[in-house]
């Protein structure tokens, strides 16, 4: 137990050292030096551990322990080896190494599977060099297209396409299909969040991933002299954006969980302390595990925001620029997954994801399942975020626990 | 008639070409080439018409129409020379040029006045160049002290004090007392507001100048991820600082006119569509023309943001960094101005400024009055800002009707 703690935080470190950002965390980005020798590092360790190590034409990195029985059928499970700029040693890297552990002790404990158990590093999903995002997990299902990514280039404008080359990588064949022997995958990720945390579970068990919609809300009044200017002759701007805000948040408190509605970002213009605002943008980033609670609500607020707008005398432009249904979990691996917990005596918790993962790209495809550990104040994407060891060691068993009903079982 | 507005649009145009910018408008800065060139081009215009001319230690310019018989008792009217970047063609340029026609005008009329009647082109009151607003009308009064611009430096890097003496000025000799021959003040501005042009009026009296207080008002909640933090674990900047700017304004309108409450500028961090705002920065204008209303508002304002951070669980910093008082226009010279606008039927509104002024500077000092012509919806600090030619021509003559009164009677 405390060996298994000692191995998951000592492979963390180690993985984390490729792309140690001075100033704090881990910043690894697609195809970049860190990513390749991280790559490398993990590719090493799969086959010290025996494992048939492969990567596929874009650069995601397979290690397989063969089945005895059931050879055309694969158990997956891994997570993303890239991480935002001045990311934790947790989101992604996790997947990772506790994929490869899991199998690692899994045969040391009960030999060869019956399945084939493979572990997996994949490309990217954060989107954080390129504007584009779940690289690596679309090229596992065949959903990722060249023409997406041809003609975009990073922050310091290389195009995506020299990144790949340079890396040692290419484009998949699409007129190749797709593996079909992919039977199930399992992905455990930080939660990156504050669920856990509060209610002292160490395991989530992730029975759907919440859709999102996200919008951009422009509201075009009036710039005028805030001296100057009495209160009845303006079309202020932030006084129709604060009402709506107001009202948008308060409206998604009275649906209830799993609701949430954040206005994150406000832009004002020309945002001087002595101008009436003549504009104001804000967003709406809005979830829910169920797509038609998700439609009404945002129907709700489309018509309070044009309401209001016409109270306040602005003009209003709504622009919905992400619209992605909810993914629900492999009902079957989710049951499993908690007979396994319970089996254990594992301390967890049933749930959703508000995160965006892998396996909401995998899911449609493959039987697929998440798994959670806690996130220290539900800090994520920062290098302050942390999982306790006990935790980590909780999650593996549970993976565990997944993976050897999925290989070892008939 | 038709050649006022002639003289007063081709003067301003002339001044206007001091300093005109590439991208539209004016810039002229305190002690830059095109300030020195404007007050050169000023004081030739003040010689041609017979004044007696003269800049003050820090380069306040004037222009002298003796007077016949109380030779210690001055008629002073003008306003300042220097300009925001890209500024118009009428704030502070038009006070100067009006003053100028005046007298002009006065003297082929009715020939030399009995106290001595003066424009002046005040050096600054923008503080568009160096941190520093009213350098102008301070020095006339005294109240400008050599300490407060001493170290200070323009955006550039260059001190004060070495672009004052490059343009050829210096520090006034403070042990030296003021000018005590100055009898009353009269200034003319845009107005710089959308009043006079809602209600049809040509000319505005104002009978006092808003006092003001501004704050930063800072929400410090906590920061979290937008998909996983559900709403009630949520300690939101941007929820709690909506309620606030709402319900500050909505105050605001019920207290009614003149009171005016502004929310010019927003700052939220991190500020991106899918992070939970832990901070929340909003600043807060608030104005009136009677100090004890202003007090008891943001007294108001003051206990209810308090209020409401307690209610969201976040906590408040509010800090006033601004706090003028109420500056009450001379009744006397109102009064006579009122006369002066009826008796030449004028098309005139009694009224306040929202917006400061050097008449706030003098107005403690010397018996002060301001007249405003009407912006063009309401623009001004900028190159649309625009009077029609009747008006300007109104208000000359509202100004001459005042000089009048002041500098030929008894």
């Amino acid at each position: 137990m405390a060996d298994m703690e000692k191995d998951i935080t000592s492979m963390l470190e180690t993985l984390g050292s490729f792309g140690k950002d001075p100033a704090g965390g881990v910043s690894r980005f697609l195809y970049s030096k860190e990513w390749v020798e991280a790559q490398k590092y993990l590719e090493a360790e799969m086959k010290q551990e025996g494992l048939e190590v492969k990567y596929d034409e874009i650069g995601n990195l397979y290690g397989t322990l063969k089945g005895s029985k059931y050879t055309d059928e694969t158990i997956l499970s891994g997570s993303h080896v890239d991480t935002v700029g001045n990311g934790g040693y947790y989101d992604g890297q996790l997947g990772i190494v506790a994929a490869h552990l899991a199998i690692k002790y899994l045969k040391e404990k009960y030999g060869q599977p019956l399945r084939n158990l493979e572990v997996i590093s994949m490309a990217e999903e954060e989107g954080s060099r390129f504007p584009y995002a779940f690289w690596g997990s679309k090229n596992v299902v065949g959903t990722a297209k060249r023409e997406e990514v041809e003609n975009i280039k990073d922050f310091d404008g290389v195009p995506f396409v020299e990144a790949m080359n340079k890396a040692g990588f290419d484009f998949r064949d699409e007129s190749k299909g797709i593996r079909e022997d992919i039977k199930a995958f399992v992905e455990i990720h930080n939660e990156q969040g504050n669920v856990l945390e509060t209610e002292k579970k160490s395991v989530g068990v992730v029975t759907s991933i919440v859709g999102q919609r996200r919008f951009n809300v422009e509201i075009t009044g009036q710039a005028n002299h805030a001296g100057t200017t009495p209160m009845g002759y303006r079309k202020d701007a932030v006084y129709a954006a604060s009402q709506m805000i107001y009202e948008i948040i308060s409206e998604s408190k009275k649906y209830g969980d799993p609701l949430v509605a954040t206005v994150g970002k406000i832009e004002v213009t020309p945002n001087v302390v002595n101008v009436v605002p003549g504009k104001a943008l804000f967003t709406m980033d809005i979830r829910h595990t169920d797509k038609s609670v998700l439609v009404e609500f945002t129907d709700v607020v489309n018509e309070k925001l044009n309401t209001l707008a016409s109270d306040h005398g602005v003009e209003i432009n709504i622009d919905m620029w992400m619209d992605e249904d909810p993914v629900p979990m492999d009902e079957n691996i989710v049951k499993l997954i908690e007979q396994s917990c319970d089996a254990n005596s594992l301390n967890y918790k049933v749930m959703h994801s508000g995160a965006g993962h892998d396996s909401q790209i995998l899911a449609p495809h493959v039987p697929t399942a998440m798994l959670f550990v806690p996130s220290r104040d539900g800090i994520s994407h920062n290098p302050a975020e942390y999982t306790e060891p006990a935790d980590l060691a909780e999650g593996v068993k549970a993976l565990m626990g997944a993976l050897y009903e999925l290989a070892y079982k008939e």
